[in-house]
């Protein structure tokens, strides 16, 4: 029984991991079409989101089997409940790359980002991608030492969102409204991803420490 | 054991009706403060939020405590398991009134709203209330008619929504960039706390039918 219960939360642990890396897969591809303006590539991303939410509902329903079959308890009980708070965080990320996507589909065949933008939005995008693929590291080697470099990658995240709207608010804003709600809400998006990614590292962490760390401010 | 069990699951379903009317209190008054440019109120809201935060931190607790010492199956167990899942999206939604209360609070002594989208936003804030005003009866309840009032609700703001940023994009649009991005923002607000208010209504009737509901686009 032990040994079931043990590979079953092994399991559930590799399709956590495994739905990181698909995450990490839809953030490259979508930040490739939103700054490639490629309408392609973002249908690709749209369309490979189903496979993340399909992901998200068997760890689920694998999760409530173990609990309702064996019934465990303490730490074992806790990974597993954390399993679904996870799950939902990753599963959200897979929505934000979509809607980066579909940005990208919505204003083909002109980019969404305006050329003064460029690279503010090209450093949140390397920056998405790096939490997303530090998160699957963590996730799968549990290395609590990688949580401060996820969490560098999200202030310096909410810094440049910061400036968006800082450049937005600039008398020498000359770009038209429809292109800055684009950029709001994209730098909302970019901003949102990272944040589920710290939400992750956080209970990852607690997990395995059993013990919750301080949450700064800027990280809700 | 039984009746102790009963108990406990009678207290989860309590607490999250409770958690339900507090953020039904901070979207009365997220939105009067939003509405009204009223920064004191505002403030309250902000305030209130750790309120909301503790009671799902209270409430996730509780569901681990008797899932590790009552060990329930099937339908307990799902209920258990849904209580965390709606407990997440109420404590998102109080976080959502709070970012409200916070684009007031920011703009004051202005008004965040510009004289041509008042009515705009003032319905879309009516309908979020309604929403939570309705989840709070269903939790308690368990009527499942009342989920459909639910669903026109969010309908009509993902209309309301969406009339903003065509509002945005006509050539009339003469309202500055900060304010463009202060509406964009709110009415984003508004619309993902109706998504989360469908999430959990969704789930309630998941959790008394034991079926799930086809669930449409405009609700992603």
């Amino acid at each position: 029984m032990r040994k079931v219960f043990q590979a079953e939360l092994h399991q559930i642990g590799e399709e956590l991991t495994q739905i990181s890396e698909l995450v990490t897969e839809a953030m490259q591809k979508a930040t490739a079409a939103f700054e490639g303006a490629d309408t392609e590539l973002a249908q690709d991303v749209i369309a490979a989101d189903a496979r993340i939410d399909f992901l998200q509902n068997d760890l689920d329903e694998r999760a409530i089997d173990v609990l309702a079959l064996q019934g465990p308890v303490a730490s074992d009980l806790r990974m597993i409940v954390g399993s679904l708070r996870m799950s939902a965080s990753l599963e959200r990320m897979g929505d934000l790359a979509r809607h980066i996507a579909q940005l990208a589909r919505l204003r083909y065949p002109e980019h969404v980002v305006p050329e003064p933008m460029v690279e503010t939005f090209s450093e949140m995008a390397r920056l998405d991608i790096r939490i997303s693929e530090l998160l699957s590291e963590l996730l799968e080697t549990r290395n609590l030492e990688l949580s401060n470099d996820i969490y560098a990658c999200n202030n310096r995240i909410n810094e440049l969102h910061a400036g968006v709207f800082k450049a937005i608010a600039s008398p020498e804003w000359n770009v038209s409204a429809v292109s800055t709600v684009d950029l709001t809400l994209a730098s909302r998006y970019f901003e949102r991803f990272a944040d589920h990614g710290v939400s992750v590292t956080r209970k990852v962490n607690y997990l395995v420490t059993g013990e919750w760390q301080p949450m700064s401010e800027s990280s809700r």
